[in-house]
């Protein structure tokens, strides 16, 4: 996939919105994926997310540990994909075979960008403050990648239980919201 | 609306697809309504929801001061109202006049439910750690309610400036996770 990239001014709109994300990490040249739906976005810019990831995850000792990971955005097509990911341990399982999501290096990060996801937000952990507590990581995007050829991304939003609600149409309104 | 108590152990459905929610507040028997995007899920039961509200928003030294809110959760059909209220400011326009929608009393917090919301979440501040720093208030849910007869809700997702995603299509997969 072509990438370009993308504006750290207007990574909160593909966050902002709640799609389930894939997060990968790396470790002494192992990459790891996890599926993440608690996110949140802190401040517009630079950009600061709130990714709640839990202890009993194989990525929250990485993240701890390294401090480094992209957040990949995926749309309907790779659904599929997404809960494989949600489905096992990255701990016993290496989730970038096992999905068939191919790995390419980041620019600022160690950890890798999947190819197939149409955005890719490389981060750095900030603030860990809640992370002992309810398992909160504050990361800061500090490169962001988009396919231009995505106009209208199908992002999938987790309902529960294996239920995702696809991104639908898009409506305008006068806003002074930013 | 017509609705009935939602189990707690559910409530992390409702958010975690990342709808636009609108926050209420009273103080001194005033009532007060902002618009939200920035939340996420931080545990499952008891439900606890992080959210940032800017400290330039009148509702941040309310919930500051009160320690209590509820989460309404909007669909398609109140958009024009939920851009309206982000739109001007609590502290110098009564939002409910002049949004026109209803409040009614909560059972267990001062802060009224949006009659018009197809979901209500009653809702305590128990964690300001991360108030100071970066407006982000952790609150636990301790009373929800749901419109029964809403099946599949409309909920609007913002994407920047105005620009809102509408929840499309529902898929099922297999999944473990909860």
């Amino acid at each position: 996939m072509s990438k370009i990239l993308f504006p750290l001014s207007k990574v909160y709109g593909l966050l902002e919105p709640g799609p389930v994300v894939m997060v990968t990490t790396a470790r002494k040249g192992r990459p790891n994926i996890m599926t993440m739906s608690w996110h949140t976005m802190i401040e517009f810019e630079p950009p600061l997310v709130g990714c709640v990831i839990s202890n009993r995850n194989y990525t929250f000792g990485i993240l701890k540990a390294t401090k480094e990971c992209v957040i990949n955005i995926p749309t309907a097509e790779l659904a599929v994909k997404v809960v494989g990911c949600g489905n096992t341990s990255g701990a016993t399982t290496d989730r970038f075979t096992t999905s068939r999501l191919t790995p390419t290096a980041a620019g600022r990060v160690k950890a890798p960008l999947i190819d197939e996801c149409y955005a890719n937000l490389e981060c750095k952990v900030v603030d860990t403050r809640l992370t002992n507590k309810y398992c909160l990581f504050t990361v800061e995007v500090i490169q962001a990648w988009i396919d231009p050829s995505v106009k209208r991304p199908r992002t999938i939003h987790h309902l529960g239980r294996g239920a995702f609600m696809v991104a639908g149409r898009t409506i305008q309104l006068p806003s002074k919201m930013k």
